[in-house]
């Protein structure tokens, strides 16, 4: 087969990507290791970006995300009692987010693709990235016993941070930086009116906990566990309990518990691969980095990655203009870190770390009253909450 | 001898709270245990913030600070290689920071206190705090052999990290923060025109390096060392050509170098004794906390106590009210915590920290390249800088 533009990767990032260029007469092959319905049932974000929802709608898949979405102005931090309100309207000149489930969003984007006849291939299986210096690269995989072979002029890698694109490049040229957290999130979803309308970020001596959700009848709670946790060690009521103890008082007491539909663990990990670019090959969101989701960036950094990549290839396709494609590694990194700092940022002060000494402990405290204290403070949170500028 | 408040201290704090409840009629002792041509000997802080200017003019010695000081409405920040100015006129509405030497202030304030005959003893020997937790504190003290004894209503601890007031505090009582780095500033004065009129804060992969300076004629520069080198690791010449390794090159071809007339090694160091007030004593200053240089908090971080103590004391002599007494630890201590919170920041923000991993590092460079494209975080340093509000 021969394409274009072959995109590894049929989540959002890849699925988006492929339906942009599309619409502007590109030829797109998305290659996906999994069945869609494995795609679908992953439980994921849930805050897109001012930034992100814009391109969703670019790519005429804001619809249903405009209709049922819900548009968040605001959210709460909650510590020793208190809780504070961070207006993203007021502080960020107008923006805000959108809640909606990755899920949906990743749903929405099939259907789109399906409309089109946009080629998905899912169960590829053993893909290999062949030739990625030449302007000839091409990729192999196989569908159960058939080999098979796309080639094409550009690879996009959105294939994830355990995926095969980034592992195809060198290990000479690639460099990796990582910072592990000592915890990680236990994650409940539960079929629940939501306790509070806009997300509760919780700040607890016990650990951290959030109250989000994806819809006003679906509820997502996490709170912060040590490492060596297991679901096991965590029944149903055994989460509520500690859930709640996190929470401001008269939270807790509004709190709606039920079945968990979902339940998983995961640690939380930083991490940044650089270059973003090897040759023909181009790596997109958690292919080439990875934030705590503290601060909900982790989707959102996805977005500038496809949002230079379809303007670069556009002015490549259209105009024989290779600049964007040129200087798209320097560029997306630019905002990858970016989103970095602010997840850090958002995790050091909102979680409790086992070996912090009382002089840090204090200062944490003070870098919330002192947030809380500074008009300039919450406006530099907010701008980075809904998305610094592409 | 009798006295309303006696102060423990003769440096800028002590001398500027004698001066501001003399001028109101309150009795004053100040007690200094060195000399007045060893206090004045003394090089420590340049840059006072607005409020601290302020106080000055309050305490009727702002006369010569505002003819011989410079106004500075900003300073520069350079990194690898660039060089960006923070504005802070721009971004703290309209305020700014004096540049004025601490020993030209400690000057006006005993000229002012030898106007109004206001008694400072020096050779003050061995201080002792009494009855503190009475309403008639004494201390006693020594002149050559000579034992004496002063009784007050309030004794204000305003003698340095090291001085006595702090130690007086059961260690049952206080709460001591402590944070130290793993390096130390070399600072050097020399009677050359400053190489910038303004400071120039560089961060260098050899590591930190400041261009201070106290006025027209009289330069003072930094450079961060490893804690374990000595002054004679550092003779002059060596310390001029690390110091022009460490700044943009046009800076460094500009820089006049001389002969240095002070030479000093000194530890960052940060530290929070709680509470700052036991009994009839209370603390400020150097006495109850200190920051590292970076972001010139020193001195200033005392101007907020003394504030609030000649707020607080007069209250209580005019009108009887002791609420400011009674608030002064929780008051000042949430002032004193914000300015160890941007001190630690600015220090990390631009020290090379030995251990630091490579993740850290782009970390690092990636908050000073947020600081350059945010007008947020431009401000939020800016306001921290010029002071917050009292």
């Amino acid at each position: 087969m021969k394409t274009s533009v072959c995109i590894i990767g049929g989540g959002p990032s890849g699925l988006m990507l492929s339906q942009l260029l599309h619409l502007k007469g590109i030829d797109t092959v998305v290659l996906e290791r999994q069945s869609r319905e494995y795609v679908l049932r992953r439980i994921r974000a849930g805050v897109l970006e001012h930034g992100f929802a814009e391109l969703m709608r670019e790519a005429q898949c804001g619809e249903r995300m405009d209709r049922e979405g819900e548009i968040h102005d605001g959210f709460i931090i909650a510590h020793n009692g208190k809780q504070r309100r961070v207006d993203l309207h007021k502080y960020s000149h107008g923006s805000s987010v959108v809640v909606y489930g990755q899920t949906e969003l990743t749903r929405d984007l099939y259907e789109a693709r399906d409309r089109m006849n946009g080629i998905v291939i899912h169960h590829a299986e053993d893909v290999q990235l062949h030739d990625l210096l030449s302007a000839n690269p091409h990729v192999t995989y196989r569908i159960g016993d058939e080999a098979r072979r796309i080639d094409c002029d550009y690879i996009i890698g959105a294939d994830g941070f355990h995926g095969v694109s980034r592992k195809s490049i060198p290990q000479t040229v690639l460099k990796e930086y990582e910072k592990v957290y000592p915890f990680g999130w236990l994650g409940v979803l539960s079929r629940t009116k939501p306790v509070s309308p806009e997300l509760v970020y919780a700040k607890h001596e016990r650990g951290f906990a959030l109250c989000s959700l994806r819809s006003q009848v679906l509820s997502r709670y996490y709170i912060q566990v040590p490492l060596s946790d297991n679901i096991e060690d965590w029944p149903d009521d055994k989460f509520w309990d500690e859930l709640k103890r996190r929470l401001p008082e008269d939270i807790a007491a509004r709190l709606i518990t039920g079945p968990s539909i979902e339940k998983s663990i995961a640690p939380l990990r930083s991490y940044v691969a650089e270059p973003m670019r090897y040759g023909s090959l181009f790596l997109a969101g958690d292919a080439a980095h990875i934030v705590p989701p503290t601060g909900a960036r982790g989707l959102n950094s996805a977005a500038s990655d496809i949002y230079y990549l379809y303007h670069a290839l556009l002015a490549h396709y259209q105009n024989n203009d290779n600049t964007g494609l040129d200087t798209y590694s320097e560029k997306a990194l630019a905002r990858v870190w970016k989103a970095q700092r602010f997840s850090w940022w958002m995790t050091t002060m909102l979680h409790t770390f086992p070996e912090s000494n009382f002089y840090d402990q204090k200062l944490q405290q003070t870098d919330l009253e002192y947030l809380f204290s500074s008009e300039m403070a919450q406006g530099a949170l907010a701008e980075n909450y809904v998305g610094l500028p592409f």
